[in-house]
């Protein structure tokens, strides 16, 4: 409702096509600019540029603004470029890891890492370092960003030293939207299904504890 | 908005005091259990319960249900005791680590581990491997069920071992509710606020790259 609100009270709206699409309802009558994927910094520019001009605007993210998001990006560019007299408002959301592990079942109810697989800012060893440290905590692990499949497979790899090959292993894909794909596997298995996974599917690994239940 | 219609097409809504008290608007007319904390099971058993009697419940939990909520123990539930044919639905929502987030900047944009530090269901050392483990793996680490004060202090000097003094600390209590608290620290000062922690506070460590802008 908060993001509900904030979108109806602003009169300038801006985000990624496909996340402004989702709210078409909310949007008649605004000045909307729709941008594309990668253009994260131009975004994030315009937004403060319009803020700065005296409008009321909304950078329209999908999931949680801050998980990979681009409220840390507002802020470090207030902070490096000026602005600093505005004051953002972050209104938290669903990130992935939530929204499918509710498709799941419940995986999230025990102690949880997420990481992203990206490995665009972060470089392979970071990553894996990070892995290796949620794998061996016996954390849950919600896999973020899945561009790369050979970092993916490295990862599931290195996850697959520490729990048995029928550690559950969920791949959700665009939940609670149109095209969504729900599936439970296992760390045996799981490759298989390796040509389901693209940039909007979040990949879920049991810990020692998590079990299926009724096959879903 | 699909918890909303959910809480909408129901006619039991079953929660703790707190929580069901915060949609009052939403629950005219139907039939409403508010039950006291540490009655989760009695509130589960009884969704289930009512669910098999043919009626739509509703089983309303605050953040998402799934991160140390009751989804998991209605789904155990159902598995051990029956009412299979029941398929109940997850909606998830915004857990504490988001919200506390939210107010405190946006340092969840990194990977992050989310860590439970309740001792009533897990032992200490179990606890202690995976304040290691996220503290060792650079994670920014949130910390849920601020029971006791002896694990949390325990907590924190195991993460100082692995990080600087000057390494942030937001402490957040009652996130987006009356009576909210939020405050921006360190890993070498925190301890002067150890008061203002309760079971509503979430607190979040930043990792090696986290920096405070503004002050806030």
């Amino acid at each position: 409702m908060a993001a509900i609100n904030a979108i109806r009270d602003s009169d300038v709206v801006i985000g990624y096509n496909t996340y402004v699409n989702l709210i078409s309802d909310l949007i008649n009558g605004k000045e909307v600019v729709r941008s594309r994927m990668h253009e994260e910094v131009m975004r994030a520019r315009l937004a403060i540029e319009k803020a700065l001009d005296g409008h009321v605007v909304s950078l329209v993210s999908g999931g949680d603004p801050q998980v990979y998001g681009l409220a840390s990006l507002v802020l470090e560019l207030l902070n490096k470029e000026g602005g600093l007299d505005l004051r953002p408002t972050i209104i938290p959301g669903v990130t992935a890891a939530l929204a499918a592990a509710a498709r799941l079942g419940a995986p999230l109810n025990m102690d949880f890492a997420v990481i992203n697989l990206s490995n665009l800012l972060v470089n392979d060893e970071e990553i894996m370092m990070r892995v290796k440290a949620a794998a061996g905590g016996d954390f849950v692990i919600a896999l973020y960003n899945l561009i790369s499949k050979d970092v993916l497979v490295k990862a599931m790899n290195l996850i697959s030293t520490f729990r048995s090959a029928s550690t559950p292993v969920g791949i959700v894909r665009n939940a609670y939207r149109d095209g969504e794909f729900v599936l439970t596997t296992n760390l045996g298995n799981w490759m298989r299904y390796l040509e389901a996974v693209d940039m909007n599917t979040t990949l879920i690994i049991g810990n020692s504890r998590t079990y299926v239940y009724r096959g879903s």
